[in-house]
């Protein structure tokens, strides 16, 4: 196993960091590497922010939900899908782009382009011995968000990244079946197969929950996601996104 | 630099392969290393489908605007956001989920866990001494995609990877400056430095199309940018994603 393999594998989310800030070029490094991902025909349809400010990074873990680390941490990134600069652009060269631009396919586009280049980022780091942890919690309130962080329309904050110095080592948490990720030339239509590779995964993830807490935890995968889905969550989400002008056709 | 981010900042897309398939083995350490990317609230909620059969292959390249790569690499991974595992999960404990997983948010949720596994494969792939593409041309007829690989309701593949051994190394493409896409504290709110910023970026990639072409390339980012931007584009694919009952409320 090579070094890109082996950091990749060992992925954790990391959510205590020690009391050290990143240094500037340690930042820039994050942020050169997160852009040398792909970018959907070269549109590189995302920004960047990265928040020093430590009353900002307070409000932040605040509207996050509380999570200390957004606020304790040795550098906290927000990266947003951001088609502003393709408007101004637009604007420049006397261009109609609005429909185009407020299109669905153009704000996946956006949507994929920040995330390739956020786990970009977020291996860097980590091979740097930092640790990080995406913070989908910024989505709870993305219009307080949006308003601390000034972004203009078309700018679309879609999660943090804490990284600092890592202060924990979790566990791994077992991911779903090989077989039930990964298909070979057609989805699975064996539902039966299917929902038996689920059952195996929940007796697994039950096992692995009984050990680490002497048998008080009794929770499976599927039980503990059909508990998360059925709490509406972000239901807000569709109209703020076409209020910032993205997804609306 | 490190042999992380090297692999990282080496990265071009390559779109000529040798003619040799990749083993079992490699493709299981590039699902595996997919699998390892963070997930939102842990729901994994994105499935690979790896295309073998040469027929299929030959069928996605004509989809994907005839292009030949997408049919001739070591192999093809199609990346789909996935919600479908959790409709099943859901109706196996009795939970009401619908209007959740039709949520917006979920997609986002769904694209995101999609892209951040398709970006891990990637580097994955590349420190092997791997090539790899993403298609986004998969776009231009996603519901011909679907029927291709027979994907259920709530999924939608959202780009295909094609991975092999790289028969050509082209140039980097220079990236929007640093300074324009990483932002302090708030986004830019000088709208003088933000347009100088893309006129200098633009004077460097023609420098570098007329040093390429001998004078005979004139482009700019943004003039490149602006015409792509102001064809329409997959423009059904608001309809379509929410005909798979995704993106609707």
């Amino acid at each position: 196993m090579n070094e890109v393999i082996k950091t990749i594998q060992n992925h954790r989310s990391i959510r205590k960091f020690e009391d050290k800030l990143l240094s500037d070029e340690q930042i820039k490094t994050i942020v050169e590497s997160a852009q040398a991902a792909s970018t959907s025909s070269y549109v590189q349809a995302y920004s960047i922010i990265g928040v020093k400010d430590p009353d900002k990074k307070k409000k932040l873990a605040e509207l996050a939900g509380g999570q200390d680390y957004v606020a304790e941490n040795g550098h906290f990134f927000v990266f947003c899908a951001d088609l502003y600069r393709h408007q101004l652009l637009s604007e420049k060269h006397e261009q109609d782009t609005s429909q185009v631009l407020e299109s669905t396919e153009k704000f996946m586009v956006a949507v994929i382009d920040a995330t390739l280049a956020a786990q970009n980022a977020v291996l860097a780091a980590e091979s740097m011995g930092l640790g990080a942890v995406y913070i989908g919690g910024l989505r709870n309130n993305l219009d307080e968000v949006c308003k601390l962080l000034k972004t203009p329309p078309l700018v679309l904050p879609l999660f943090g990244v804490a990284v600092g110095y890592p202060a924990q080592m979790p566990d791994q948490k077992q991911r779903l079946p090989f077989q039930h990720i990964y298909h070979e030339d057609e989805y699975e239509q064996n539902k039966v197969n299917y929902m038996d590779q689920l059952e195996k995964y929940d007796e697994d993830i039950s096992q692995y929950y009984e050990q680490r807490t002497n048998g008080k935890r009794k929770d499976t995968w599927t039980g503990q996601m059909a508990g998360l889905l059925a709490r509406p969550s972000r239901m807000y989400m569709k109209e703020f996104v076409e209020g910032k002008g993205l997804n609306k056709r």
